[in-house]
């Protein structure tokens, strides 16, 4: 397994890196596609960590887990059901979590598995699926709740959970991932949240893969959040959500309240 | 007013250039961004044209035309109603729209005004909005009828919406538009089946551009699709949809059958 980090330096700008223990060892061109050694090894204490990859498209499913399927008396689906998170969206490790200036309301965290696409894929059999996934990370799935249901006609799934920041992922890219063995932990402030098992999945993440570029070809740095479980809730202003997945790491993002006015 | 392309040629490759008459006068960068001449100009019948930008997100509105609204007796929205295409479902004028293999179903033409981001806004005004606009293009909203209801819990508007070829964009980018005086004609097979005035918008280009900004941030290239009004109707595979908007142009896609099996 190797583990895959983009961070940023104060003089050399941005790159991806290999994480080697507690040292980076620079590379050229993008982890998915045969990445070349590039200079010095640095200490990973001596850089910024970013989103791990900067997805043209972030897949987020919906009702994805049987436990939160029974508890919410949702019937299992037929295909992936899902929405798209705009790539503004996306925030990295550490990043804050901004409140929009116009949301005064409840604004929760989901817990997720992320699948990074390595590989442009259409129509892939889930057999075939597994050699495009190229890794895993964590996502942390926001949603500002009170804007998604504010129209009675329409459910602003997009708009509820598109709002820049609210698409956390990282801290980092592994590459192989038991996700049969592993589980999901959202903490808030420390105290435990989400506990839930990646082996409760409704469609595996080679099915999810197979399915979804069978809709629409799927591009290197795409992520596929998995959805979520049991646990989800609310976060307060200025509390920390951390995700963690064993073999990953800890994704840590903290809410922010907006600052200026809101606009008339 | 100008007018701007996206083309291929067989030798030079892929590029923008400024429409004059029936020649091209190619540059070098954005056309929002300082383009510089690059060349001699080529006759517009020696290139392939392309989607005239290359969205990283391509908004698409519901409801927002008075007409439609009162057809189908729902409410005039608070805030605009949008869903999000991907972009790898962006396709330009003459492009087919490719029926997916795994769907036998309607698939349904949307005849729209595209407002094209000229530069990376956030949270502007309305009165600040247009200087954000680069300028407009005409759209093809392309459904996949039968699977937007396909889920009881979940409607799949990005799934039905998202296929690969199925938001035309097209045939270039006009930077001024009188849209208050404009009409967009949708012809399937030469018969004209919408033809509505922009004036009915609920939410104006320049009120659109405002209020998502303030939900996400805009990037040049990135495209709002205005929404439809009346006269939407299916496709019959092979059939040629054209949309077709005074001062832009006419955008043609003609429904193609898939290819092949579909995958079991």
């Amino acid at each position: 397994m190797s583990q895959w980090v983009r961070y940023r330096t104060g003089s050399a700008g941005e790159g991806f890196g290999r994480l080697e223990g507690d040292r980076i060892e620079p590379v050229r061109g993008f982890p998915w596609k045969q990445p070349q050694p590039d200079g010095a090894a640095l200490p990973l204490s001596s850089v910024t960590l970013l989103a791990p990859c900067q997805p043209g498209k972030l897949i987020a499913l919906w009702n994805n887990f049987y436990a939160l399927a029974a508890k919410l008396g949702k019937a299992t689906p037929a295909h992936p059901l899902y929405l798209l998170k705009p790539s503004t969206s996306v925030s990295g490790p550490g990043d804050p979590i901004r409140r929009p200036r116009s949301y005064t309301g409840k604004i929760a965290f989901e817990g997720e598995l992320g699948i990074v696409i390595g590989q442009r894929c259409s129509d892939v059999s889930a057999a075939d699926a597994e050699r495009c996934i190229f890794g895993y990370t964590c996502v942390n799935d926001i949603t500002a709740v009170g804007v998604m249901n504010e129209s009675p006609d329409f459910v602003q799934w997009c708009r509820s959970k598109g709002y820049d920041t609210f698409g956390a992922i990282g801290p980092l890219i592994a590459t192989e991932l038991d996700w049969r063995s592993a589980s999901v932990v959202t903490t808030l402030e420390g105290a435990e949240r989400q506990r839930y098992a990646l082996a409760d999945m409704i469609f595996s993440p080679q099915e999810l893969v197979s399915r979804i570029s069978q809709d629409m070809t799927l591009l290197p740095g795409d992520v596929i959040a998995c959805g979520t479980s049991i646990g989800v809730g609310s976060i307060p202003d200025g509390a920390c959500v951390a995700v963690t997945i064993e073999g990953i790491g800890t994704l840590s993002n903290t809410l922010t309240a907006a600052s200026g006015a809101a606009r008339p």
